[in-house]
């Protein structure tokens, strides 16, 4: 087998034991860009070897999202293909696994209207809800991998050819990824290991919020009543014990939505829907943003912040050391798989309610009066560098260094 | 443009145009293999350019279907992604119309496991059975078009290489579709015209049955109480005006299911499903297959047979005259949508209602009282050549011929 084939076939192996976590005859969901068929294979391959009866592959294929955008009616972007959602949320419903493969061209919407484009968006968000809840909730095991799109590769890579670039963000993926290793599926054990202990630590400590400061960023964000962290593997509904990013490097809770205070300046590019926010500046007044512009793609931040009340206010925290083997590669993947796993990070919109403490019981009224948020959104953007403290502030309002100029102390 | 890429978009056209007749503001879902992509995006861009507001392209990739009977357990055979068939038939219920490209590795599942893969066919008939009624009965408009798959053009020109077969293969289908010509959208609205006429002339004779006969063949093919024949555009009940298939030379109507009587030879191999059925030969009783034989793929049709009681008797008989531009072409092409246009042909299995006066109303009873055959398979098989006479029998019992020497008189 070929150097590529195998390393393909590494990756497949993590995604299904370590990734999804595949039980004996599960079937499994795949949506991948056409151009990962060839990761997508691999995966299918190794679920069928782990006892899987049936993977269904939907192909997405950005060619056809672009056509639409040029040639398709004004009209049109309020449609989106809700009987393909329902379907999906069907196959989740009677216990189908989820893998996502990530790897996109980040610039493909650039040049469009941008107001199309939120239509287009806001209109999949809204049918792709139940599917959205079935995952959040981990009503089943899922996970995400990613795959060296040249169209991204280019992007992170615009000094090379189209060929170097796919090499070189393939090894950055696999670095990142941590299947640099002997054994890749026991490496991703002992970092979940590692990512469990963090989290054991922060949810015995119960801190009321967390004090992020450093250049252009003075944040007080306050954690939701009974939040709980979160990191790692996460047991599904169904039993599955999963991890839902490869790689992860985070540890993640929920804000509470109506206390965060102060401002925050991003601290690497945001990559969104095909468009490129950087240094988005954002002011917070009782849990909503009441200032934002950026650097460049403010037009595409204010649009995001209208599309609904819970747009404006955050749905999760999470602290990465700087020492991530992604922040040490100092590549800037465009790509919110890669790049929120280089720094701690905040994300406007939708809270997990797995952070909240039987959250999954909880109606949507109770989830809101413990301060966990509600958005059909949820974007995470980068606020963590070497240059970033983080306290933690405990019930009785003292503080407790969490992290020194970007790492655990 | 490059001359490959203007064909693509010439093939595009007739199938937005003529093939679907699709209607502005209406929804498409595309059903393609992975490698057909070129053409896939053509035909989203002419659909949009036509007022189309949402093309969803649902790619289908052989290799993960051959993956799975490599890998997959025993028990995993009666699967199928029931959840993404019922979501295509409520898009077609909600009115979106229906393309497919046809196009496929003729060989995948040679050598896999014949039991396994009849098990996966039929499981997968019986959910796509809501589907399938929406297409047979034109509740929406509909069309298959075809592209020069790699895998498909290596059986086709196993002597030439990759590339050179595939060029080949394009130009075959290229002629076939009559696209070699000026204006191929008003190429199109003439032969059906044609068409239009020779059902028109058969409608009116009102056979009560047909009579093939030459090498191998002595056939009498009853023909349903109340048969219509159909071939080229149809109305859809949406209005729409299709072409459901791309090429199409064939008039064909509903045999008498319990009026079969005789026995027949295939004069062309029938390619099934990643078979090959090389001279079949076949006796008819009383409308039931009572002896079947083949050179090639008996196995095969054995198990075709046995998939339910109609599967044993006859849906469909089609003429085709041997003039046709794809029997002139000489090509074997390995694909009914091409092959069953070379040749006068009958097909096993499930008849069409619309070949039933008032058919789409009736209930599978009143169809069935009516001679109309139901069953969960369709496969064509082509009977005619040079070769055969056909007559058409009168209600009196005269006969009078029709065709001489695979030409009409
Ligand atoms: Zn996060
Ligand atoms: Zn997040
Ligand atoms: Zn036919
Ligand atoms: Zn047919």
């Amino acid at each position: 087998m070929e150097a590529f084939a195998h390393q393909l076939q590494q990756l497949a192996k993590v995604a299904v034991h370590v990734g999804l976590g595949l039980r004996e005859g599960q079937e499994l969901v795949i949506t991948a860009p056409i151009e990962a068929a060839p990761l997508a294979r691999k995966i299918a391959e190794q679920a069928y070897r782990a006892g899987s009866p049936l993977v269904t592959v939907l192909y997405d294929d950005e060619a056809n999202t672009l056509l639409r955008f040029q040639h398709a009616p004004e009209s049109a972007f309020d449609k989106t293909p809700k009987w393909l959602f329902d379907g999906m949320a069907a196959a989740f419903q009677s216990g189908a696994a989820r893998l996502h493969i990530a790897g996109n061209d980040p610039n493909l919407l650039q040049g469009q209207n941008p107001e199309s484009v939120a239509r287009a968006n806001r209109a999949r968000s809204v049918a792709y809800r139940p599917v959205m809840e079935l995952i959040t909730t981990h009503h089943i095991n899922w996970t995400i991998v990613a795959y060296p799109h040249p169209a991204w590769a280019r992007v992170v890579f615009p000094e090379l050819s189209e060929q170097e670039a796919v090499q070189k963000l393939w090894e950055a993926i696999w670095k990142a990824s941590r299947l640099d290793t002997p054994d890749p599926v026991a490496t991703w054990q002992a970092h979940n290991q590692n990512l469990s202990m963090r989290v054991n630590y922060l949810n015995h400590k119960r801190y009321s919020a967390l004090h992020f400061k450093g250049p252009g960023t003075d944040l007080l964000v306050g954690l939701a009543d009974d939040h709980v962290w979160a990191g790692g593997a996460v047991q599904a509904k169904n039993g599955a014990v999963c991890t839902p990013n490869i790689p992860t490097e985070e540890v993640f809770t929920a804000p509470h939505k109506d206390r965060i205070e102060g401002y925050v300046r991003s601290t690497k590019p945001l990559s969104y829907q095909g468009s490129l926010l950087e240094e988005i500046e954002v002011r917070f007044e009782k849990g909503r943003v009441v200032e934002a512009k950026a650097k460049s793609g403010g037009e595409v931040l204010e649009r995001v912040l209208q599309t609904d009340e819970g747009a404006r206010s955050l749905g999760e925290v999470a602290l990465v050391p700087h020492s991530s083997p992604i922040a040490q590669s100092g590549v800037l993947f465009y790509n919110t798989l890669f790049d929120e796993n280089a720094a701690s990070h905040i994300a406007l919109g939708q809270a997990y309610s797995e952070c909240i403490e039987g959250g999954s019981q909880l109606s949507p009224e109770a989830l809101a009066a413990k301060g966990a948020n509600s958005s059909l959104i949820h974007i995470d953007w980068m606020i963590g560098s070497s240059q970033i403290d983080v306290d933690g502030i405990t019930e009785s309002g003292q503080s407790e260094p969490l992290m020194r100029a970007g790492e655990w102390v």
